[in-house]
């Protein structure tokens, strides 16, 4: 086990899966996944292995009545799903917490995306309202910025919070934990690599050898 | 031919869907209807029609990578995509943007969502600089937010505005087009009906009258 989550974007060989989910918390089934394989493929990829944690990131941005029509389509494999937050509340997160709460389904919400070109300077304030009315499971917070990973813990202590960002997109393994984060994800640093269980535990020694290392902060596991 | 755009969330019969593209200007899929039936079944249902346009609708919202490796999945498929604006430019919709000049795809961003809680009074202005930097083939603005349609005909008069929220989210045929829209998006009122095809040959005369009776800028067809 680690604070990692792998991001899934094409399918794996079922053995090397199995191998790399004993190291991990969860996995994390992104939207290329599904088209390459389908709903009923994911399914069968899912099934190689016991997870933690399954979450569905199709990164739902839409009015509720088509976010709850997506996600009714892969309810009986999620855990957990996640949407933007910048909808707004009002005929879109409304709609969908009321589905997710009733099928026992986390909701995560984006308070930071990890690109250089996301405005998180201006963006946090206002998402923050957003997020303190529908009051998700969790957060998503971008590695690459880890001022807002400690924002965001500081103003929802209680809420799980994902980093994404870590490896080909610059964080390294540890830093958004150290900042506030519950667990990193991962994704082509370890599909992409030529041996992804060795890549996987390299990056879990770095992950834990900055953990030991920050001085303090860093959040129980949920 | 109308100013209609179907939005196709589930599948319906390719009689009907023959019948209705006779009366539309394009159809838009949506993720429900690719999560039902995959990529290959949407190749099978849109091959029964020829159609103006082709949308593929994922309100796509995440780092450049992850939206690349997801349009190359239907890209054969797809004239246009739809993307939020609100993600910003480094790393997310610049590389996306390359991506789609290079394989002749037209990007469509979302100016202004339909649902209620969308707060178009704070985003306009933030996303008008998104929009003018990446130079979008077209605009998404909810035909619920007249004003914001208006402005982004003023802020951006050669774009194509197609504009969802008719019908069962409340505005009017006609409505988006004369406050200068395009074309305007109908889904649930078709696809739900009993009688889709007389539905849509209902709105469509509802559409023409208004627009007769606005008083002007009623924008060109593209």
């Amino acid at each position: 086990m680690s604070r990692f989550i792998l991001a899934l974007d094409r399918a794996i060989d079922s053995d090397t899966l199995k191998e790399l989910s004993r190291h991990l918390h969860g996995v994390k089934i992104g939207i290329p996944l599904i088209l390459d394989i389908g709903v009923d493929g994911v399914e069968d990829l899912l099934s190689c292995c016991r997870w933690g944690e399954v979450i569905f990131d199709l990164k739902l941005a839409d009015v509720s009545s088509t976010m709850v029509a997506t996600v009714s389509r892969i309810r009986d494999m999620a855990d957990s799903v996640i949407a933007h937050a910048f909808i707004g509340v009002a005929g879109a997160l409304d709609g969908l917490k009321l589905y997710l709460d009733d099928h026992g389904i986390n909701l995560y919400l984006v308070a930071a995306m990890s690109n250089p070109g996301w405005n998180a300077d201006l963006y946090y304030g206002l998402l923050r309202e957003i997020i303190s009315h529908i009051d998700p499971y969790g957060l998503v917070v971008g590695a690459t910025y880890p001022r807002y990973i400690g924002l965001a813990r500081r103003d929802f202590p209680d809420k799980v919070i994902i980093s994404p960002g870590i490896g080909v997109q610059g964080a390294n393994p540890g830093d958004a934990v150290c900042s506030g984060a519950t667990y990193e994800i991962v994704g082509r640093s370890i599909y992409q690599s030529r041996d992804p269980v060795e890549s996987l535990k390299s990056m879990i020694d770095q992950q834990n050898r900055k953990i030991r290392n920050c001085s303090s902060g860093v959040s129980d596991l949920s």
